[in-house]
């Protein structure tokens, strides 16, 4: 049945498929563990707990492997598979959605830094609200986009790359807050420092699970939608749902 | 004479070869392009060159423009021509390579726009110093590892990525004073935030010089020394630098 299925497609074989599905399920499971990585950094931080934080920080070993080894086995499957278009470029947005992972995970790592520094000085309460709230988006974003991926759902990883201009408005406004409260509290310049740091990791991590959704709509439609404006980004969207929905037939 | 060299490599064709070479000659056309970029929003930066910093934000998009179409024509390269081993870690190669070099002109339109940002305010030389010197190291870095890639030059790609370490040390030091300076001359917080983020670009472009110099390894050797230590990315390069010289016939 499964293998009738195949003769349809540009797929060698079942083997093939099932080679490609388990470098997927790999990625999606890289992506559990940073999206995890990410919530406890900033519960860390906000809770000041040091556990979690050495906890948060030890997972970045463990991801940076899996980077290395679903990479692999990319590399291997292009040059033993020979993949057509549609394979390959699921091969390549694969690729390049665990960089960004992988990249998500040193935020998350460096946020749980912060946490484990801050916990040492005095500790201050400036800025912790914006983290709260930024944190927030960008947890809602990366959650979005893998489960945009475990889907190949187009709108959803539009609506996630949407929410990153939200996320750098959100940002702006708390770096100006920010300074505003060193100049107000000068004993704090330090810690605030901190903070500030961990906000860009947040708005670092809202730019890599865009990213994500663009390697997704690359992935599915084959339209290379980095750099592009929101507006482009969503035309694509849109014409390939409408595919789906046989409007173009 | 060269067709007589190609069948003793995998080329399937001459055409191929060109192929290959035309790509990596775009890579370097492009690492030229961003390595100007960089020296220019440095320069901007340093001397309040308004015009120079408009320059260099410009370029950002024709980059942006050659990350894709280069990504592109690796990708149909691969479809096209199924490469074997060693030409498909070429192609894997630039395609990682185009990707950092479009980050490092992320990062030099970023200070490019700090350049534009901190001429409309006070001018204050807090941190300038630092800048010089940072820009310096990671001017540096861009150049030789463009020129690691253009000789295939391993020894001198482990030199870029040890550099980095030495650009890591000098940007924890100059955030410890920047901090201090913000702590004497609470006026100048706002303009000091500034001269950060660019520290912490020029930081970041060093990260990315140091990622070029491990996808050229990885070209090279077949070895992808990302997330090793110094030691180990060492240790692969002598052993790949003795293959050539023989030793281990």
């Amino acid at each position: 049945m499964e293998l009738e299925k195949d003769s349809y497609s540009n797929h060698i074989s079942h083997q093939f498929n099932e080679e490609l599905e388990a470098i997927r399920t790999q990625m999606l499971t890289m992506g559990g563990i940073v999206e995890r990585q990410v919530n406890d950094a900033i519960e860390a931080l906000l809770t000041s707990d040091i556990e979690l934080a050495e906890q948060a920080r030890r997972i970045d070993k463990q991801t940076n492997e899996m980077e290395l080894t679903i990479d692999e086995q990319c590399t291997t499957t292009i040059a033993r598979r020979q993949p057509a278009a549609s394979d390959l470029r699921l091969i390549i947005s694969i690729s390049r959605a665990v960089a960004d992972l992988e990249r998500i995970g040193d935020e998350a790592s460096r946020i749980a830094q912060q946490a484990i520094e801050m916990s040492e000085g005095s500790r201050t309460q400036h800025g912790f609200q914006e983290v709260r709230h930024i944190g927030n988006l960008v947890r809602d974003m990366v959650k979005n986009v893998l489960t945009a991926f475990a889907r190949n759902d187009l709108e959803m990883a539009y609506r996630v790359a949407k929410q990153d201009r939200n996320v750098d408005q959100e940002y702006r406004t708390a770096m100006r807050t920010l300074v505003t409260f060193m100049m107000e509290d000068v004993r704090s310049i330090s810690n605030i420092m901190s903070v500030i740091w961990v906000l860009r990791s947040l708005e670092r991590i809202g730019d890599h699970a865009r990213n994500l959704s663009e390697h997704l709509i690359y992935q599915v439609s084959g339209t290379d939608v980095r750099h592009q404006s929101l507006q482009s980004m969503k035309k694509t969207v849109r014409e390939e749902t409408a595919d789906d929905d046989g409007e173009e037939e």
